[in-house]
């Protein structure tokens, strides 16, 4: 649902999201604008959460909102580089509709890649966070690249994406802080690499478009310091066969449940 | 189904797979007896699969029979260093009942991890093979383990297990040749190091106890020298909710039917 605000212009639109439970300001006409990915990443983290999370790469602040709305007791910094993002980010904050969300919500306007000194002096404290989620940009390259699937496949990131935004991640979650995260299952390789001596029992989550076709996206939950090993969950299917949102997919896009037990 | 055979003492049994269409010499009493692991692994190539086929750390020959049985045009080394288990496979390719399929099986008494010359002079040819199946012993050693999970997590297998492996595995496949493998989940991450640029393509098949919990195995299958990424299929589920062995399993594990399309 798209509404017009008397103080934005028409290069911004607001977007309502949890059946309204809080509204984000977004550029009306690019292709940042959040969807299914950022709401399937915020149900990573259960109800009953309780403390601080860094949206890393956080763009308008969706996955963020949606873990504020649900999680009563979390507080969200939403951390994101590009300038006009994080201005839609401190906009969404500032809505009258979004008044209770914003004791629990701010913006770091930082690149998730910076190390040490640099990275503190952002306001990313080490050992900080009790959750850190990550939607890294794995859209961005390909929704601009060729059609030639394997030029897409080695074009869509630099080569160390994960690398650096798990390095930082690692950096920043209080030890036994949980990760969690949302992408392609061809990043899944680098992934596990990247986690690798930093967080552990991580939990994998396919998400296929139906019951037929392979995944397009998987949800990593993994805790920092763990040394057990990595499970394969049980997927969510998003469509019926009769093409209609799966009941458990509604729910989870609408802050109704949460995509791992516990 | 168990039968007595009497040239064989009571070290060994000889048991019926894929609805009798084959048998297998296993020894009586250890925990090497070939199962649900090795059928679904056969069952990762297509009907149409025509060439060689290594099955490395072949036992008593269980996957690469499964293959040789319902692959008509397959020819199957068994490539297995223990001596009992190697004597298992030639006693299966000797018994009468399996007379058909003995032209296109033979064994290779060799360590899956020789390197170079050693290799070569064990039989296993640089660029020979049109696929290559293993399962790797990834449950000997916890059968005896202590039932601490972490421990268990840590001595199941030396680290490198599968890099040895799998570097054999691309060292005999030929150019575009197929791997497959089946292990359990928490070896995702050194099976997908090991491929990194060996094989591409990877295709990974979840199998579910049931539709509630998380996997107990995968099946791999790839591609050498591809560039393509990763996908994450459909899971196989092994039970339906009442407890029984749901159709598809039933027919993996019975030769009727394969893992993937194509």
């Amino acid at each position: 649902m798209a509404m017009a605000d008397p103080l934005l212009d028409d290069r911004f639109s607001i977007d309502s999201f949890h059946r309204d439970a809080f509204r984000l300001v977004q550029p009306a006409r690019n292709g940042h604008r959040a969807g299914i990915d950022a709401m399937l990443l915020a149900a990573a983290l259960p109800d009953e959460f309780c403390g601080t999370v860094a949206d890393l790469g956080a763009g308008a602040g969706a996955a963020g909102f949606a873990v504020a709305a649900r999680c009563r007791q979390a507080s969200v910094v939403l951390v994101e580089q590009e300038a006009e993002m994080a201005k839609c980010a401190r906009l969404s904050i500032d809505l009258p509709h979004n008044a209770q969300l914003r004791p629990r919500l701010s913006v770091i306007e930082a690149d998730v890649t910076l190390t040490g000194g640099q990275r503190t002096a952002a306001g990313l404290a080490s050992d900080a966070f009790d959750a850190v989620v990550m939607n890294p940009p794995f859209n961005k390259a390909s929704d601009r690249a060729t059609p030639d699937a394997l030029k897409r496949a080695a074009h869509v990131m630099p080569d160390d994406l994960f690398e650096r935004w798990i390095r930082t991640a690692a950096a920043i979650a209080r030890p036994g802080g949980v990760l969690a995260l949302i992408a392609r299952p061809a990043s899944l390789a680098p992934i596990l690499a990247a986690l690798d001596r930093r967080f552990g029992g991580a939990q994998v989550l396919p998400v296929h478009p139906d019951a037929g076709r392979a995944a397009i996206r998987i949800v990593l939950r993994a805790q920092k310091g763990s040394r057990a090993g990595l499970s394969l969950m049980p997927p969510l299917i998003l469509h019926e066969e009769d093409g209609r949102i799966s009941r458990r997919a509604d729910a989870l896009t609408n802050g109704r449940a949460t995509l791992f037990a516990g």
